[in-house]
């Protein structure tokens, strides 16, 4: 296996052949991926993911969101919407392995007081709070219940690409005073460049100084950077890795896991499970799902817009579509 | 347009709204992606990407190889393996054109002598001589050769990630003192992580302290690193870039020209007009040439091994084909 490639340990040389064991990695697939199919997968798929990373030795698998019944129909969305607790132990039953559990919480999509019940019940080990900047009062409040709940919580501030450098500050140092395991710097457009991943995460680890607090990195592919902004990422300190298999996630995708198992060195992290995973429950998705880098994904990364506008582009079936210059021009003119 | 992303002057700061005068790019979509036809393109195609280059502000357009009639057969070749006048000047006429014309000539491939006429009669502006390491003597008298008939050169070293870092050192000590106006760093295998990518960079650089010689950049995308290893590059001084339409190449293929483009911030180059070209000349190419990012060039990349071997797999049928976990075990045997 070759042995090129560093794992960053900010400010020391020589790291080629090491590895920093505070990294961990959170497979998010199911997830992220559940947004191109109203969270809908066969459980042969889900059960291949989990079993994938165990096998691999991925840290943690985020397996779908908590959200509301009353805002989402169970008719129109699958049950990684809702994460159920007999849904999730029909996959992983007791869940007796290393890998840890993870769901999603939206902030104003949740009925979390209600819905996310105390730790001793639940097959779940982390929930990741993911909010916008102006909902981090509310992130606030369903961070403190997940804690009190005895959950590992994290927080996910979305689409920091659009944020004040200032407000960012301000909410950063509020986050910061939460019992959040880790707050991830989440580049939702897919519009950060590599220099930009550095400054931020320099920024995030600042804030976190002082606390037991990681900083983790989520990225989406538009501008083909999710892969090269999480190594820049760990480069920068970031121990907390986002990835997806194949890259499945909205619109452009996410970071490969497959890639990144390829570049971190802990021999905990094993390749060879997740090209198995990926041949026979993953691509075999694309007959149904698209996903992955697209002209119109790279226009809205480029213009920090929310993939939106793509997405519908290439929902509509290629005759009807107008052309991709028609797109870049319409886009455009958003601004 | 957004306006984010430097071009990084290296050691200059707030450089988010500039960009480096010095910086030439490249188009090598006709050249390298003719390894994946045979060097057979429709004279519609590579029109296309000549308007396009001309359209979008291209620096350099490379129509392909001077390649040797001894060697290789132009009944099993197309045009664009050889690049006779004729042919050339089908396409672009006499060129009264801000672009400029390139070929490549492989060491050991091309009968230079004879094959390359002074510049005077040729439509071709640059000759890249692309050498191995062992081949770097022969590379010496093909530049002087091409110097002296008038043109610019630049020397390609090849498969760099394969070479000793003596030899390497000594090996560019050699190009530094012939009359190419640049050396390019060649990432053939697609294998080069972020942080080797900046350590040769600087190499490349101090190789050439003292010269007028540039440094240039050449990637592939086995680990989808092709466009930010780009970006490294220049943020680590390389002017000179190679890019291709849709990423068009051998094997994973190449860094995509658009994206390039979109990050470079000097108006001379136009979105644009690449996104009409994709559209109507090379994304059609996919239903006979298959390029880009797969498991198995990221399994040959990620073990620094030529991607021969992951052409041969994906060149069989679908269901003649291994698994994927198969050439995973094959590929990590070999070394």
């Amino acid at each position: 296996m070759s042995t090129k490639g560093s794992n960053g340990s900010p400010g020391s040389t020589g790291t080629w052949l090491t590895y920093r064991p505070e990294i961990k990695v959170l497979d998010c697939t199911i997830r992220d991926g559940g947004l191109m199919n109203n969270h809908r997968f066969d459980d042969a798929v889900v059960r291949g993911v989990y079993e994938t990373c165990v096998a691999a030795g991925v840290d943690y698998m985020e397996i779908g969101y908590k959200n509301s019944k009353q805002q989402f129909s169970r008719d129109k969305f699958g049950p990684w919407k809702f994460c159920d607790e007999e849904d999730l132990r029909r996959i992983v039953g007791d869940n007796k392995t290393d890998l840890k559990l993870s769901i999603m919480a939206d902030v104003g999509k949740c009925d979390y007081e209600t819905d996310i019940a105390p730790k001793k019940d639940s097959v779940i080990d982390l929930v990741r709070v993911a909010a916008y900047i102006h909902q981090i009062p509310s992130a606030v409040e369903m961070i403190q219940d997940a804690h009190e709940k005895g959950y590992e919580v994290t927080a996910n501030l979305m689409a920091v690409s659009t944020v004040h450098e200032s407000d960012l500050a301000e909410g950063l140092q509020v986050l910061a005073g939460t019992p959040v395991s880790a707050i991830y710097l989440v580049d939702s457009f897919g519009s950060f460049y590599s220099e930009e991943i550095r400054a931020l995460t320099k920024k995030y680890l600042d804030a976190c100084k002082g606390t037991d607090i990681q900083v983790g990195i989520h990225t989406h592919n538009n501008q083909q950077l999710a892969y090269a902004n999480t190594i820049e990422a760990i480069v920068s300190g970031a121990n907390r890795l986002d990835a997806t298999l194949s890259g499945l996630g909205r619109g452009a995708g996410n970071c490969p896991l497959e890639l990144l198992i390829g570049f971190l060195k802990n021999p905990r992290y094993k390749l060879r499970p997740t090209l198995d995973c990926i041949e026979r429950h993953i691509e075999p998705l694309r007959r149904n799902m698209h996903w992955g880098f697209d002209l119109s994904y790279m226009i809205t990364g480029l213009m920090n817009q929310h993939p939106r506008a793509a997405m519908a582009y290439l929902d509509k079936a290629a005759a009807d579509r107008e052309s991709i210059v028609e797109f870049y021009d319409s886009a455009i003119e958003q601004v």
